[in-house]
């Protein structure tokens, strides 16, 4: 997408847009021939919606690639996570109010166990409670010669940890191996700018491991997704649109930070929570993007059923948006998460885009067997943006 | 795509990815309203596996866009076609098993029959017989002035011309006319670097009329697809796979050999032997490229029946493949060649994608119109490699 060529075309409205992201959206039948997630949950909100509706198959990045949150996201906002990126670090930073400069370093950690080999146990330390985790936490936030770490509890295992001084670079792998029955790997500079930060990371982990030696569950740290805080352009600007965000997440509010959108406050940790704060807020904003987590770490933990449920949540939770009579409605995921995988994976991810002038499918289904019948057909999810802009009528012709 | 975007995603894992090829696959029904071949000919092993596959068309190039098999099968092997480049020239050479020098100008050659004024009446001299062929590439293999020239045989009236000499370049335009009733065209150079080898390429044309003058029906030659061999990334390291390609066509080794794979011999000529190939060699590589060529000669003969009974033929040798428990199966073809034609087409080919981790789409029928149904939609050939991996679990995810 050349954003240079959109501005031209942006043009000023009254319309309002919602799009309802539930994270890992898409799925995969328990046993081949059999039904998906979205196909087995009883969604009539969504199935009348869909029979209004144009639907589709979004890719996040392109064919065949997993992503994590963070392209996902940037892909269905209308960036195209190729050319713009925001690593783990970053967003996790971000996602608890850290306020990164400039020149810090940001990285996502995780409290984890390891055995007395040092191989790793248990990626996420049997998800200690938060508590837990900050006052381990703390233990970890102290400088390494002239940089200093800061160590933030995000939610249970998960770590926000920031570091600060001079001559820091960013480019570094990850001590994660993503697996268990292993040691963490050595963190390396992937440039030279970077070598004196991945001696003070290095430093930092022994350090960790030793201050940690005692603990149970939680005896080790590991860390991934180095970065800088990214020059993103401002969702808001480039597409002409009060944005605001409701998660509940912290990873999710952060990204919506990011891209500048103003992430509201929820009161409560409820999907019912977030539609009220949609509620509170409708006369406010143009566009609001309504995060759903629970969708993800059901298919994370290979839960089906819980998946299944989930869904049925929120299509029940549907008529209180479809009340404040949205001009553009999309309901779609930043990836898909198959229970079955227990990870998110590669396929295309469900998608409805409703409005007033949506060239409607008619057909009265929301699933991923129902989208490839649709009239979006297999899209790139960068392109949904421009869709409901149309839809929203805020674009004008191109050309003069 | 950016291969070297890639390269962080690829991940070793034991499974195994076939690819059948059957060249030319698509087609056009005979009459308006009426079935293509694909979906005249009875396959009923294609049509199960189907019913377990995702299906889709892919477009080898770009939309409208007709091409040789070079190009067509540099896509589906994951090359972007517009960016890789391998000319008919190169191909023939390495097909033969011709050691190209780096500095060498290659070419295609026919040999052809032309009347008393000069005017091309068979641009295949009849298909003459192979060895008939080779006795008149002998009579023209040698030098002009300090060029040499070496004419070898492919098969029937197909040469492979390969130019070696100092201040050769490649850039072109070929004296094929590719029709009948027409005066061969003079070659003429598209750079300055090509003018050198523009005149003796001339010279050799007008040597070789004149040698040939007294032979029938092989009186003349045509010659076209003038390159050096190009640089392509090994297919084996860009995916990570122990590639091997079973084809029995000299054109198509050249091709899988110039991207790397590992050519296996084939013992007889008929696709049952490949299929033998294939079982005998199935545990010593991760990725098979099996082709098929006689959809396409029945195709550009305009001979429907004989394509759809090709097609027959394969779908009866499915049941060899599947017995080897492939963890991905795709067949596709590499361009469309529709009988009704006579050649080949710009219309995107059937694509059908087998994995246990597929979003199946349920339909069980293997054609063009069944695969329009289907949730790959129409896509960039080049995409499928990566859909390939993915479902083989050989990419890890995007971002860190």
């Amino acid at each position: 997408m050349n954003f240079n060529f959109l501005q031209g075309l942006i043009v000023p409205a009254q319309t309002k847009i919602a799009m309802i992201i539930m994270d890992g959206l898409g799925g995969l039948p328990l046993e081949p021939g059999g039904k998906t997630e979205l196909e087995t949950a009883r969604t009539p909100n969504l199935d009348a919606l869909a029979a209004q509706s144009a639907l589709g198959l979004t890719v996040p990045l392109a064919p065949g690639i997993t992503v994590e949150s963070g392209p996902g996201h940037l892909g269905i906002f209308g960036y195209d996570p190729l050319q713009y990126r925001i690593w783990r670090g970053v967003l996790e930073a971000v996602g608890i109010d850290f306020e990164l400069g400039p020149d810090d370093v940001a990285a996502r950690g995780n409290f984890c166990s390891v055995d007395t080999a040092g191989l790793v146990t248990d990626r996420r330390a049997g998800r200690i409670p938060t508590d837990v985790s900050k006052g381990l936490a703390k233990l970890l936030t102290t400088p390494i010669d002239d940089v200093e770490f800061f160590v933030e509890t995000v939610k249970e295992h998960r770590l926000a940890i920031v570091m600060r001084g001079p001559g820091l670079g960013a480019a570094l792998s990850g001590s994660d191996p993503q697996k268990t029955g292993v040691s963490p790997l050595p963190v390396r500079a992937l440039k030279p700018d970077s070598e004196k930060t991945a001696r003070r990371v290095n430093q930092f982990i022994e350090r960790a491991r030793k201050l940690l030696a005692d603990q149970r569950p939680a005896n080790m740290i590991l860390v991934r997704g180095f970065d800088k805080c990214p020059d993103l352009p401002a969702f808001p600007e480039l597409f002409g649109l009060r944005a605001a965000a409701i998660a509940v997440n912290p990873t999710y509010r952060g990204i919506a930070k990011l891209v500048g959108m103003q992430v509201l406050k929820v009161d409560g940790g409820t999907l019912a929570d977030e539609f009220t704060t949609l509620e509170r807020n409708w006369n406010d904003f143009d566009f609001f993007y309504l995060h759903v987590k629970n969708t993800d770490i059901a298919g994370e933990d290979g839960d089906f059923g819980r998946k299944v449920r989930v869904i049925e949540e929120v299509d029940a939770l549907m008529p209180r948006l479809l009340a404040l009579e949205p001009d553009v409605v999309i309901v779609s995921g930043d990836h898909s998460t198959p229970a079955v995988l227990k990870a998110h994976s590669w396929h295309a991810v469900p998608t409805l885009l409703y409005s007033r002038y949506v060239r409607a499918d008619g057909i009265a289904e929301f699933g991923e067997r129902a989208c490839v019948r649709g009239g979006l057909g297999v899209l790139p999810a960068k392109d949904v943006m421009l869709i409901a802009l149309a839809n929203a009528q805020r674009l004008t012709k191109f050309s003069a």
